[in-house]
């Protein structure tokens, strides 16, 4: 099953069930009204949302209407928590690289992972609003799971039940002001802004044979300003799986349903398949040139982001985002 | 106007507001039904809640029932962002004296400041839920805020007037976790496991003069199984006003209503008034004699905080927690 959540002036928006091929939605209303509800109330919930998909599937649901995603929120607007994991390793290898500095080995066995902001996740084609590009404007492009409710201390393999959807994310970063956040030693305030996610969620059957092992096989397209800059694989290179993150996340403390955890940036050891952020597009002119060529995102700049099948299919629809200025009635 | 969330068997519960001497209350029901709703429209709901009030406060509402705090989820159950400061630079100087290091002179200007998990605040009676004593737990006594919208680059002075509630807070911090997640730089994870919240959230006109500044002025009582630990003062010695902790956090972003900012641990100067948390003791015990001899957290112990005004009267009901093992299912 497909969802999204549709722009209807509120803040947490309308769910819908959307056709696999991503044309038409139908409103879930009457069953539930937004994806909060749904994820509240699951075992209950999506059974129903299963048969209408179903219905929408096979082109007999009576009110659907063509899918159009620049009228999408993203399909979970106000998380409970947004924990981003950095499960593919090259990516934490290159950078530190970068800067001179050895993977250690203990990020073999145990994740990386910070607490973002869950308030506010952005449409797939709002703006990405930032007030000045000297922080070092740069997206990253991730894959994410939401979960149910998990028991503190629950293992791996259970944490992986617990997944209830999957999606595209955009994990913006102020570059500029990593290092001093990082110094500090408390996480990620200024420098993680926000996240903004694909129109669609998805249900791991949704995606079939590349749904294995707690990782997504799918190919991630990253595109600036047009250009393609990284054809990125998402499940080889995934060293912790999404049922270890999850597991991580709850090491301490129970879940609540809605919660978000990230994959960190998606990357490919060898650098053939192009990059997921410019920050990795950096570190390895750095380390081939010894300097940085590839500047950070100005205002105006466009990402779009797409996860697509063995088929060529789209599963969770495009990130398409302009970067902009605070607007002034907001300064 | 003083306000409180019931439990009635769902993940957000039912709002009520509650007289001022903490007596009786009164469903807003009709008006709103959730804490999150006053929130997401504040301006149209409060001034029908504060009616609501002020017949409360002269005995003449038409369904009151007497108000009891063990009945409290906290009132916000779920949020959508938590952050705390680090306010009292007191806690900072005293903890870092006792490892040998100094307050880094930048602390004076820039707030230190993490994100933490704003899903499941838990109400001011509900059992601390910890796997093990060996993770070093302990409490921290703590005011917060909750505010409004507030747009990106918002000024302190503009972010003061964002405040809609103050809350008594217990920050839970798992010590021996510390150290190593401070090593990785990406903030606490583990560490911070979750937040009670006291049973009463408070507009800050019911401070009366206590509110001044963008600080609340009480005094903070500390209990550690029955035994009086800490009476703090709340407002002389918070270096950051709430002003500026919630202007920080909106710096590259801006925050959605129901957004709740910590102040950190209260603390004063000189040690006379006694510990908002253990860790802070221990600090003293290691500057005095070079070793810690107060322990950490054990399952069973309990912990009552509590905040007065001038007058004696408490303004937020108390939190009092028992510190428990996960139950056996949930493992």
């Amino acid at each position: 099953m497909k969802l999204a959540t549709l722009k209807d002036g509120s803040r947490d928006g309308q769910l819908a069930v959307v056709s696999r091929d991503g044309t038409t939605a139908h409103f879930a209303a009457g069953i539930a009204r937004t994806m909060r509800q749904l994820l509240d109330d699951w075992n209950f919930i999506s059974p129903q949302l299963e048969d209408l998909a179903a219905t929408l599937n096979g082109g007999k649901a009576r009110h659907a209407f063509p899918f159009e995603p620049r009228q999408c929120m993203a399909p979970l607007p106000r998380a409970s928590r947004w924990v981003d994991g950095s499960a593919y390793l090259n990516h934490v290898a290159l950078v530190r690289r970068a800067r001179g500095a050895e993977l250690p080995p203990e990020m073999l066995n145990d994740p990386l992972m910070y607490a973002g902001a869950a308030d506010d996740f952005a449409g797939p084609c709002d703006d990405a609003v930032f007030a000045s590009a000297g922080d070092g404007i740069d997206f990253e492009a991730e894959l994410a799971v939401v979960t149910g409710d998990i028991p503190q201390g629950t293992g791996a393999a259970a944490a992986l039940d617990g997944v209830r959807l999957l999606m595209l994310v955009n994990d913006w970063t102020l570059r500029g002001r990593v290092a001093a956040e990082l110094a500090k030693g408390f996480g990620f305030l200024h420098s993680k802004p926000g996240v903004a996610c694909g129109p669609l969620a998805v249900t791991p059957d949704e995606l079939g044979e590349a749904w294995q092992g707690g990782r997504a096989h799918l190919t991630l397209q990253a595109r600036l300003n047009g250009r393609e800059v990284g054809r990125c694989a998402t499940g080889p290179d995934m060293h912790f799986h999404f049922g270890q993150l999850v597991a991580h996340a709850a090491a301490t403390r129970r879940l609540r349903a809605g919660t978000v955890v990230g994959s960190g940036t998606v990357s490919n050891a060898g650098g053939a398949q192009g990059w997921c952020c410019v920050a990795e597009k950096r570190a390895m002119e750095i380390i081939d040139s010894g300097e940085a060529a590839t500047p950070y995102l100005q205002h105006g700049d466009t990402v779009r982001l797409e996860a697509t099948d063995a088929q060529g299919h789209s599963v969770f629809g495009a990130i398409e985002q302009r970067v902009a200025p605070v607007p002034a009635p907001e300064r």
